[in-house]
């Protein structure tokens, strides 16, 4: 099976919504990306944690045989975000960023992981981005990238210089109208795609996902769900499903490409009923084979 | 082929947004509705204008094949509504409401009205959509309703006393959660669903719409447009669609309501694409149609 590389954070969340609250939980994309992914293929976890991280993180992860071999664990202390939700659950309030090692992040990739044929860049500084991808011994098969506000306005032309050499970006449907700088969301995805990378997923949070791929757009709502605890985390998982999916098939045509994002858009209702990873440690792979299904249901037009 | 009647609003709108304006130009949720359902079906429209409304527009509907001898034309002048959009399309500003004889309207069904076995209760008063179900000579097969904030407000017995007697209603989605006192939104379909109507259809703007039918789940997004101009009549476009097509395959069973979805979702795709009724006018069934596949196109996961 091929394998998939993500470079990203592991952090500690400390999270607020309306219907409860948790402290310093496990947190970081890399984390939800590597969970969510590690259902659908063998995956590999490129991040820094400070001395104080809880062994039993560790332990959760390798129990999904998320290899971490390139998880540096540094003198200091872990990556700490603290936030808010209010009913609106698609907006998060950042209430204290604490980066920590996080501030000093160089990933390093050892000669195993720099022949991974699938590489998810997940949301760090762009220029750490492009320095991974410049460390891979071959150009993989497919290069995804996740982006935020923060880099788009303080590191634009870093984010350009990088965006032209993925094939996928995942994105906000804010930051991908920041991003473009165009209202239209149609508009701004065929921005983005002209920007470098074939294929823009959009992420709308309860609204679902777009994606533009070769000139054709693909739409899928978010799967229904009647009770929805902490959003946070959720645009990660999507990722993971979505690039895990075409990891484990090891294909990224178009018909893959729109059946991955209904994996990611599964992947990424599970880890919102619940806060931190609580719903991904129970989850099953029957589950989602079932929700896959149920989700095709939901929107099929002709039986 | 069965019938299908329309009872609402025709108005003068003066609306505006960041990508145009017009003065007095045709609106009101029997005329979008109406307008709508007429590539669909014969349709038949109570309404009520003052004498000062432009014959020009009565040509528009009967050109379109719409009856109108159930539109009545008093002294006095027609209902005038005044708004304006900023960027987010999918929240008008009412700047002002004339009702003019609107205020006064009391529909009263001529015998041929009384016989359709398909009736769309556009958003008025509850009290005068159940007077006009009470009108009908017998219950017809489908029975569809609209509503909006006001009602619920200020009218919510009544309208309660209404929904149970509908087949299904149609409400936006910040009614629809105003309506239910539910912020989840599957939450909120489901306990409409238990005041009466036995189909849900929720309209979410540019996020698409959600139909709840006997239990079951159908998302359809909005078709995805690189231009908006004018949002305004795109809920009675969809509604006009969705019972138009209903009403011209004379079923109700769950696929014909999904392709209803779908047919409503294409009709509110090209109101929005001009001022007023100004793409619809211009609209052919060729183009429907082609709407229609290229919908399917667009959210169809497997081949």
């Amino acid at each position: 099976m091929p394998e998939l590389l993500v470079v990203g954070s592991v952090a500690l969340d400390s999270v607020a919504t309306p219907f409860g609250a948790v402290r310093e939980a496990l947190g970081g994309s890399a984390t939800y990306f590597a969970y969510a992914a590690s259902f659908f293929t063998g995956i590999r976890l490129v991040a820094t944690v400070g001395a104080d991280f809880p062994k039993e993180h560790l332990d959760l992860l390798r129990g999904r045989g998320v290899d971490l071999s390139g998880l540096q664990i540094s003198d200091g202390r872990t990556f700490r975000w603290t936030g808010e939700y209010g009913y609106d659950l698609n907006e998060a309030k950042t209430l204290d960023t604490q980066l920590n090692v996080f501030a000093d992040f160089k990933p390093v990739l050892a000669p195993p992981l720099r022949r991974a044929p699938f590489l998810f860049l997940a949301n760090i500084d762009p220029v750490l981005q492009l320095d991974v991808l410049r460390q891979m011994d071959e150009r993989p098969r497919l290069v995804a990238l996740d982006t935020m506000n923060f880099w788009i306005q303080g590191k634009k032309a870093d984010l350009l210089r990088v965006l032209r050499e993925v094939d996928v970006v995942t994105i906000n449907d804010g930051e991908a109208r920041q991003l473009a700088g165009e209202a239209n969301l149609i508009r701004a995805a065929r921005a983005i795609a002209a920007m470098g990378p074939k294929t823009v997923v959009v992420k709308r949070g309860e609204y679902g996902a777009l994606m533009l791929c070769d000139g054709l757009f693909f739409m899928a709502p978010a799967f229904p769900l009647d009770a929805v605890y902490d959003p946070t985390g959720a645009g990660d998982t999507f990722a993971g499903g979505f690039v895990g999916h075409l990891a484990a098939m090891d294909r990224v045509d178009p018909s893959t490409l729109r059946r991955a994002v209904v994996y990611g858009s599964v992947m990424a209702s599970f880890t919102v009923e619940d806060f931190s990873l609580n719903r991904l440690t129970r989850l099953t792979s029957e589950e989602i084979g079932a929700r896959y299904d149920a989700f095709q249901s939901l929107t099929r037009v002709e039986a």
